[in-house]
């Protein structure tokens, strides 16, 4: 049994038998076949030193278990990593961020303790996952809807404390902003309530946000601070009808109005799906498309003139390839926009961003049939389910091995930072990339468009392949630490990453020598003075880890 | 000069010449004659000893002279109370919520950094009113809407600080909610930006809210833990129309259906201005109704039969009234909708509306005439100018001076509980608070109706009168204090209240022993060593103001 570094085995053996006698022998694990269960498997780090392991892993079912592991990992100094269900696969998985903790596996944790139609909103463990709360609205009839990521197979609560997002209207697919109230177990074992939670039988927990005094709730996210045992949503009403509709325009430089006007239109109000954007000429699939396209996983090759065409756009020649477009019918740019409300109302929707986008000369528009809801079994096979709040793991046939793609990877890790909402900075963002790419030696990416999953900024999404050989995970991990550097000197940070690039992605969130980063720390030491939660979450250390972290940075 | 507690008059006279050295000898206050410029008019302490003071006022104009101001106060323990503008009359005004500390007054920091069209938001310092905001963009002629709280005159970084409220769509209403990203100085006076602002050279401190790890905003709201210089906010793009219209029920019990028809269309998107509540029956007017009366000070007398009828409705005997409306065309209830929108969204929502509540027997409706925005000259003279993002001063006509009002109230102090979203909560509040009104000898309230400010929540305002009698005042104090412990016994907390009552309204937000206070308490020790900023504000005292507390509180 291997022991987190600065606890001897007594000390460690003593304190896994206080977890012992809080949750049962049955749920504390030690062995390295159920430790393995725990590991990583999209870790850039496989195979190497570096790869994140548990000392050992315990699974709570109640608060009070909770706080009896909190309390003996306080006298014993043994530190913590919780986990909601650990499934945020390309993110960190159920691997600790620093190695040697002890896994707090909130799996157990799994009760959905309210579900409110009238108030559209639940009350949460973080064992409930989105297919869990999805059935438990289903067997009951309700007409409210949960927003989803893509794959849906994690935790509402883990999901949306790493801020993760979904798909349907902007309120509730940021998942974070979604929630309505928190409990918390303090890294001192105390328990605490947040927002009207915090009033002794509270009547509005799950129904105003913010409480009275500072609001201290967005702490608790991408955190080290606290264990969340309960968390409230807001959910969406079920919806009318849905609609789905298209704009396909023909130049390149078409995406500056294109932007502009989604822009309008969604800080409007006016669409309220997640828009969705491709480039059949340039070879970018829609999510949508991709959905679509899952049951087909042989793809048609593509015309030779075609991919000559675009090798020429890439250099800068972009008539040849707009004229393959008005001859073949091929769009440069489609954005596909989804309503969400009474058919009446997204019918007029729609109308009215068609004339927002007829500016664009030569634009044209292609409408899917309007679905009412609840959808049909039949309707189900033909959509992206996530835009209906229906979890799904269909995502992960996009990387599986078939007849087009032999030697799928092993995993992959995100690379995400946020850009602004404009085409400017798209065709910006697409050259530096594509000048890093080649300067790091990577594989240089065909033009790349951002994900709208965020109000207001766009998201790229790059996916690094992690594979089983060591040299090139080293490349790749190299390049992503470029990646990172070259991004935060154009102005763009990421919004989220996995623990091997914690540290190096809160380093260039440095303004005014990285006073928000010192600032965690100080409220970090306040909150933990035993340094037993999560330590390097998010990059954050405890005081007698931060000399360590100093050293090696330097 | 009166110094503050602890602080010596050699100490003090250096903090003032260091503050005087900062920011120049004319924007440094001690007389007294300046000073009572910052006493709150409103105070419920009016001519008596625990009125709140200021020992001295500094303006700052720059960051670098906070940080000097934060700097000075910090060698000398000099306490500081920033205010941004100070005009929360009801909420404390621009008096400290301790004795003696120095206000730190931010009027000279009123510049406007960035109005983006294309992105719908801006960035601004503390001191920039609401009127600033609105000429700056009218005087370019921007598209886009500031969401204004009613009267407007205050501060958006002051306003959405306290986390105050206005009248456009949900997520614009919520002053707080619509920020996006802060700088804020710290208690030592180090300098912090939060969100993608502590990135340097952000691209997106304005397009994308949480940053990258914990995130900090919310701590910064109905706090004392920094002095936020700059905030910005997302705005709302200007509508093409707006709709006004009007649900009339006939019955009492038609609440329920009509709050959870309404419920169902916000929750949806389907309306999206604020909520307008009413009741012709029980002589509640609407706030567009009291916009609309303005005008007309000397309301006509009350038909004597329905004054009688409304006493026997208050014993439970509601049909006589109910027929007496019916005989006379009086509604019981009106829930007047607002719609944003463009021309055919806006009449799908309001068609749509319709149908929700036409389950209701007898139910009738009335629209006002479609108004394509800007609104016209003429147009504005019969609007609620707050609903098209128009700052005013026109709600103080309510309690002046007039005919049917001639002796108006000194000023007033707001008790503002958050009840749940439902008609039962409506009817259940209304009992408690009459009975509580009998039991504390305050005028017994007719039925009241709550605001919708916030999604998913009720909120009842009730103005207490401030007088300058301090007999009075002293009377309406206790009952204040009786009233916080009445509602917190039925789950029902305030969202915000004057200096006042922070300590005792912080004391019912209890859950595990004050386990939230103490959190509070610890990250105020830990930021704030030498315990300089707002003491005492939100109930939140630094450690060695606490013993003091506790010991006052016997």
């Amino acid at each position: 049994m291997r022991t987190p570094p600065g606890v001897g085995s007594e000390a460690f053996a003593a304190a896994i038998a206080e977890f012992e006698q809080a949750v049962g022998k049955e749920w504390v694990f030690t062995s390295e076949e159920d430790l393995d269960l725990y590991r990583d498997d999209f870790s850039p780090f496989l195979g190497e030193p570096e790869e994140r392991w548990a000392a050992a892993a315990v699974a709570p079912t109640t608060v009070e278990e909770v706080q009896s592991i909190v309390r003996a990992a306080n006298r014993h100094q043994v530190p913590l990593y919780p986990i909601s269900t650990g499934r945020n696969l390309g993110y960190g998985g159920s691997a600790p961020a620093y190695s040697g903790c002890v896994v707090v596996d909130l799996k157990r944790m799994n009760r959905i303790l309210e579900v409110s139609e009238d108030n559209a909103s639940c009350l949460v463990e973080p064992g409930v996952s989105y297919f869990d709360l999805y059935r438990h609205i289903e067997e009951r009839g309700l007409k409210v809807w949960v927003d989803v990521p893509d794959p849906g197979w994690g935790s509402l609560v883990g999901n949306a404390l790493d801020r993760g997002g979904g798909y349907t209207r902007p309120q509730f697919r940021n998942h974070f902003d979604a929630h309505c109230g928190l409990e918390v177990v303090l890294p001192n074992g105390e328990l605490l309530r947040t927002g009207m939670g915090a009033l002794p039988g509270a009547k509005t927990w799950q129904q105003y946000k913010s409480g009275f005094g500072p609001w201290i709730d967005g702490l608790f996210s991408q955190s080290c601070y606290g264990i969340v045992t309960k968390m409230g949503f807001w959910l969406m009403p079920r919806p009318e009808a849905y609609l789905s509709a298209t704009v396909l325009a023909g130049r390149r430089d078409d995406l500056y109005a294109l932007v502009q006007a989604l822009n309008h239109l969604e800080n409007g109000g006016i669409t309220n799906g997640m828009p969705d954007l491709g480039s059949p000429l340039l070879g970018i699939q829609s999510i949508a498309e991709y959905a679509r396209s899952m049951q087909d996983l042989a793809q048609p090759a593509e015309d030779p003139e075609l991919l000559a065409l675009r090798e020429q756009a890439a250099t800068g020649a972009h008539e040849p390839l707009e004229a393959y477009g008005r001859r073949t019918g091929l769009a440069y740019w489609t954005f596909t926009l989804k309503f969400y409300g009474p058919a009446g109302v997204v019918r007029a929707q729609w109308e009215h961003s068609k004339e927002q986008f007829s500016i664009i000369p030569g634009v044209r528009f292609r409408e899917d049939p309007l679905i009412r809801l609840p959808l049909t079994e039949e309707q189900k096979l033909s959509v992206h389910w996530p835009d209906f709040g229906i979890p799904t793991l269909n995502m992960f046939s996009i990387g599986a091995r078939s007849m087009s793609n032999a030697n799928p990877t092993h995993g992959h890790m995100w690379f995400s930072p946020i850009i602004p909402r404009s085409a400017a900075a798209v065709f910006e963002a697409n050259e530096v990339f594509a000048a890093a790419a080649r300067e790091f030696d990577l594989p240089v990416l065909r033009f790349s468009l951002p994900s709208c999953y965020w109000e207001r900024a766009f998201i790229f999404i790059f996916g690094f392949p992690v594979t089983t050989d060591i040299k090139t995970n080293q490349k790749n991990r190299a390049a992503f630490h470029k990646l990172i550097d070259t991004a935060a000197a154009h102005g763009w940070g990421e919004y989220r990453t996995a623990p091997a690039f914690q540290d190096a992605v809160m380093s260039v969130y440095s303004f005014n020598h990285h006073a928000l980063l010192r600032f965690h720390e100080t409220v970090k030491d306040a909150i933990d003075p035993n340094g037993i939660l999560s330590p390097g979450r998010y990059g954050i250390w405890l005081r007698h880890l931060r000399a360590r972290r100093d050293r090696e940075a330097g």
